[in-house]
């Protein structure tokens, strides 16, 4: 058992409440998305909250779901080789315009300088990095240069992570186009779009859509009856106190998150007859859970 | 593009055909499964062949959806938490019974012996094992002991492979109970369960089915009706010439796939900035095509 103070409340700032259109039965269905914190992708967050504030996402839907990869929601007509030349959605004033630099984090310090240029005690052997681990409460890569006494860190591409849909280079995507991930990482695309957060709640209304059968798995025209409508996206400060959900994650700095790493390298449940002896980041999932209430 | 010989055709002992009952629209819904070649889990795949012949699969269904995790199809009454004490369907005369030690192939040498006891020049890093890479078309890892000149092999669980359900050790599963990955790789299950193939189509039919509210993703009493029933499962060779499936995957030991393998881990499309530099063997999916017949 964790300690209390183990587990760390996130912020109603940084929760979005993603309600889709009821499922055919009827039955609600409700996403819950998890905003990074800083230093990561800060610019494109920003533009969430804003494009959530201007109620922009209302009213668009899934268009792409691609078998082993994405589920991408957003205006219909964007980046969509299935839609045609069709009208976009006009998006609000203020949204930033970030850089391809944005998507990787890096601090640089002189010789005499403290930055830990090697691994930390913890990290996780990684065939994309020079190392992994976390850092409040987020899987994140490590490279390092000796040369340049630069640590660079990113987020990963795991299963269920969300990130910013974009056009080609030097276009870095606005945050009005977004996609999770529904298979294996796709660890390519790390340091090659931005990524904002990741599902919390309701992933299996996403994963178990329907497939696109159009080019990337978008809805050809013939299908647009699969597009799932978003009736919107709100951040959740911004709901009556009532109805904004709580969550909270287990630190991934504390005794109970290295022990519950270790035990996923090395399984001891009865069922395991040969433990694995290690294990990449995305299959160490941070524990999150929704918070008891007062 | 790869030499026509670098194609290598799928046996049709090789191939299962599994038709599930139409979709909700009145779709049909067929998934071909590829059974893995020598020497590996060769028991549990002659007996799926004897259970496919015997017409034992005919009337099964999916009875376990989690996400993330494992699709799962078999006798709804075995090793299911949902369906209580229920009768089990009689399995035919003739199963074999296999060992935990039969989960991983392994070549043992004199001192003087001609075993590769290091990496080829192809090999990927992993981090559940000594290295990665394929085989006969398949992906694989290896481990090595120096002191008893062992290479030890057994084949991965990515995304699509199939594996055979079972239960606590000693156990080690008939081929009665089936499953496939729908998730992030779950690599600790290697060496802990029987692999023996891999869906090469109609993957979606299974990854996008309801997810399964009860433990481990089993379908609850309430949601029988998600149950998909499964009609027939047929070994290819038993079908008529003209209704059996024809594929052929790409040679893992040719230049062409070498190629392929790089250019996975260092994506130069336009749509890349930053190659990755590496790739886990998960991320590099063997190409499979149907052939196009004579």
């Amino acid at each position: 058992m964790a300690a209390p103070d183990e587990w760390v409340v996130i912020p109603a700032e940084d929760l979005l409440v993603m309600t889709l259109a009821p499922d055919a039965q009827g039955n609600p269905r409700e996403v819950v998305i998890q905003l990074m914190p800083e230093p990561f992708s800060q610019g494109w967050i920003a533009n969430i909250r804003t494009l959530a504030r201007a109620q922009w996402y209302d009213g668009i839907s899934v268009n792409r779901v691609q078998d082993n990869y994405v589920v991408q929601w957003g205006d219909p007509g964007y980046d969509n080789p299935e839609s045609g030349e069709v009208e976009q959605k006009p998006l609000p004033e203020g949204l930033r315009v970030m850089g391809e630099d944005d998507y990787v984090y890096s601090r640089t310090t002189g010789a005499s300088g403290s930055i830990v240029l090697h691994h930390p005690d913890n990290y996780l052997e990684d065939s994309y990095s020079d190392w992994t681990w976390f850092e409040s409460g987020w899987p994140i890569a490590y490279e390092v240069s000796e040369d340049t006494r630069t640590v660079s860190n990113w987020p990963v591409h795991c299963y269920g992570m969300v990130g910013v849909g974009r056009d080609y280079s030097p276009d870095t995507g606005t945050g009005a186009e977004l996609y999770t991930v529904i298979g294996h990482a796709p660890r390519h695309l790390d340091r090659n779009i931005a990524l904002v957060g990741r599902i919390i709640s309701g992933m299996e209304d996403l994963s178990s859509l329907p497939r696109g059968s159009g080019a990337l798995g978008f809805y050809t025209e013939e299908e647009a009856d699969k597009r799932t409508p978003i009736l919107s996206i709100r951040v959740a400060a911004d709901l009556p106190q009532g109805e904004r959900p709580e969550y909270e994650y287990l630190s991934t700095d504390g005794e109970t998150f290295a022990k519950y790493a270790e035990a996923r390298a090395n399984r001891r449940d009865p069922f395991f007859i040969q433990p694995a002896g290690g294990a990449d980041i995305c299959n160490i999932p941070v524990p999150i859970r929704e918070s008891e209430g007062d």
